[in-house]
């Protein structure tokens, strides 16, 4: 796309003024629609260092709202971000519905600096697209528009912008040591951001190579380009896509109906013997978990009073709690739901070395949201894949994924509601929405069951824990988690 | 994606039966759905030889009326195919808005096997994937649902099957030459196919992998991921596409306010000297350019009475007949108006070796289909990149394209249109039509222009043709024609 790129002609400067007049009011007139239509818009600025990325940006916003967007500055990763997947930082920069967000640079300057320094094998490369394509795919199947910018400048022009800056004490911190690498290495590095910008140049989020030599000009290339965008955007109100076909190797799952309960069972003795042996192994895996920077994620899905919490407390009392955090998730908040469903869970990812345990999960998507209608049949049907992507970028991060379904039968379900609902102690713990999900257990068997065969892959499969007996259930879990800790530690 | 592809569990036969039955009944309530909705549905199979397309196809169709489909063999293409561009014979089978067309192999099993016969380099298979990746997002971009299915078969499977073929004299033929090629050396044959699968896996017509290993199995699969597939195509009425950037190299035109008229006029003699010249000049070519096999695309656009009538025929008045057609374009006909609006062009590409005038052309797209609302704005706005994609084609294919724009001034065409009115010979010449579009003289001034700006591309320039005096414009027209066709032919 770069190597035979050559610029368009710059109109007249009356025209350019005139047409940027027309652009900005455009734009802002837009800011009050996308707001109506909840369109989520990622503005994502690349390319060349001094091409003006940063004053681009400075210029587009005033015709905002400050209410209505961010900036973000994505510069090299701090200690924080490096301790989780490569994704994380930019995900977590998604804006809400109906909101902007502007980044200056990101996870194509971070790739193809990693490749420009030797830092990417080939399959690491490949693998990073891969994250990259998909990570892009979600967002705007999930309803984002995605406007990617490459600010291009020859090398002459970089090289005079970075002699300018550097002539003067004020401006000249402002040319790294990469930019001069850069103009150094000019043909090498174009030859990476060309390979780059052909790999990940979708239809739905393709890429706008912007003549970057003339300021106004720039500017108005981007205005006039985000206008039309936001403006194609906006005639889809609820589009559908198609499903992709599952990549994944999955494991075979049981039916949750012909899953055996009766028998599992364990005495008192037995579990107090057991639990302590097991809480003490699984405390000293936790200290070589964390030298080994390894992240483990447990998550929780289940029956209502199916023992999730008695469950989640064996474990945790084995761990130091500097090492660990429990997310209980319920209904997203405002600022949640006005982002991809899966943002809340992104941003509440472990550091490497530490443990989350989620008491309830992304799976929701396909439960809760599947059978209440929260989201539209596509939202859910293309769920599937989606959280095997993100379970697969986890695992490519190196964490070490464990998923419960927490299995109870109807009666017993039944028994424990009644004792919630005649014990004082307990009554906080049964709600009205308890009773009406009962009603509803059929259909949840349906959602559940389907969830189990397509999310069950080799690298994040599910563990059943039978959990009549809840001491049974704990000991199974606790022996699940030190299994594949130990695993991963080999 | 194939080679570490592995087929998943297959359910039992009663669960396959169920799902069989009832998906095959969905099928048949859609084709009425479809229908209504306008869908056109192209649905692509390919695969292993002797992997079962031919008789998954047959029973798909079990469960669509006949009126409503097509199927297509597309085995290797035939002489009239090859002096075509690649994409022709399967840009002729889209089906219209509506219907169903199924193809027994396709673009993928002409590429691939073009690959393992060594008759692809790396350059012209990169150029291959880019043009189907555009012929399939022209498609998806202009409503149509892509599904492309690859049928599976492990090695063992392919030589059992082929052995079982080739022990009856009755189905021995059934077994190519190719098919045993491809079971001799599989292990090439799947990476080659795997390449091509990742290349054109794009998330609007995503790639599906078949288990083929039994039948009925791969009957189901295809079932439900069509079913699953249409429900969604159904879901987006209207939906707009992001509008991708001009890649290739333009043209700066003249805005056509700014075109010079006055004093560009030949006396009558030497108009006769030169005409007469120029057309010997032109018919030598012609012979040349058949023997050489170059096909000539030429193109006529302009104001009504501009003389483009007049003008043609002073092209092929020096023209063998037997080696040149005139497409005089009208508005489409129901069946063309039914698909793809290129799919009329397409369809009527010359020979190699043979010219193809066009009086009016696919430009109306961005002309009078704009201007009278019988397209969206998202359609036409697509459309200059459409459009310069398809000449890109045209152009690779070795074609000579060279577009006309007749150009008068309004006064010009008062006169003869009141000429024409006033003259009966040439009344049947002049409509109301004509009078209306003469009204919207500056809102096609507007369109043109951009047209002429956006379509200017390198390999496929405008030339303009000042025509208030007709003879001027025919003696340019001539030099023009012969110009491009001595380049092309040195």
């Amino acid at each position: 796309m770069l190597k035979n790129w050559k610029p368009g002609e710059i109109p007249e400067k009356d025209e350019v003024n005139g047409r940027l007049d027309k652009a900005r009011a455009r734009l802002y007139e837009l800011q009050m629609k996308i707001k109506e239509h909840k369109l989520p818009v990622l503005v994502l600025f690349e390319g060349w260092g001094a091409s003006g990325k940063g004053s681009t940006i400075g210029k587009i916003i005033r015709n905002i709202d400050p209410r209505f967007f961010k900036v973000a500055t994505m510069s090299a990763p701090a200690e924080e971000e490096l301790r989780r997947p490569f994704l994380y930082r930019y995900m977590r920069q998604i804006p809400e519905a109906g909101k902007f967000t502007f980044l200056d640079s990101g996870w194509m300057e971070e790739t193809t600096r990693a490749c420009l320094e030797g830092k990417l094998t080939d399959d690491e490369y490949a693998r990073r697209i891969d994250s990259i394509k998909r990570f892009e795919r979600q967002l705007t199947d999930n309803g984002y528009l995605v406007l990617k910018f490459f600010m291009q400048i020859g090398k002459e022009e970089q090289t005079a912008r970075m002699e300018r800056l550097l002539e003067s004490e004020d401006t000249h911190w402002r040319v790294a040591g990469f930019d001069k690498w850069q103009n150094e290495h000019y043909k090498k590095c174009r030859k990476v951001f060309d390979r780059y910008l052909m790999d990940t140049n979708m239809s739905t989020s393709p890429w706008y190579i912007i003549d970057a030599a003339e300021k106004k000009w720039a500017e108005l290339q981007v205005l006039e380009i985000m206008v039309e965008g936001i403006e194609i955007a906006m005639q889809n109100s609820a589009h559908s896509v198609p499903l992709l076909q599952n990549v994944f190797p999955l494991v075979k799952m049981p039916k949750l109906q012909d899953i055996e309960l009766e028998g599992k069972v364990i005495e008192d003795d037995e579990y107090r013997v057991e639990l302590k042996k097991l809480q003490k192994k699984l405390g000293e895996l936790h200290n070589r978990l964390y030298r080994k920077r390894i992240p483990v994620i447990i998550t929780y899905e289940g029956w209502d009073a199916a023992g999730k919490g008695g469950n989640i407390k064996r474990i945790t009392g084995a761990l130091d709690p500097r090492g660990f955090e429990v997310h209980p998730i319920a209904s997203p908040e405002p600022h949640e739901k006005a982002r991809h469903y899966l943002w809340r869970f992104w941003t509440r990812l472990p550091k490497d070395g530490h443990i989350a345990i989620f008491d309830r999960t992304w799976y929701g998507r396909v439960m809760v949201e599947r059978l209440e209608g929260f989201c539209s049949e596509n939202d859910w049907k293309r769920a599937y894949n989606e959280i095997n992507e993100f379970e697969k970028e986890l695992y490519d991060w190196g964490a070490v994924i464990i998923k419960f379904w927490v299995q109870i039968d109807k009666d017993t379900q039944l028994a424990r509601f009644t004792d919630r609902q005649n014990n004082p102690e307990k009554q906080w713990k049964i709600t009205d929405e308890d009773w009406r999900n009962r009603e509803k257990w059929d259909a949840y068997e349906v959602a559940v069951n389907e969830m189990l065969q397509k999310t069950s892959t080799t690298f994040a499969p599910w563990h059943i824990l039978e959990s009549v007996d809840k001491k049974y259930a704990r000991i199974k879990a606790l022996k699940i988690v030190i299994d594949e800790i130990e695993k991963a530690l080999e």
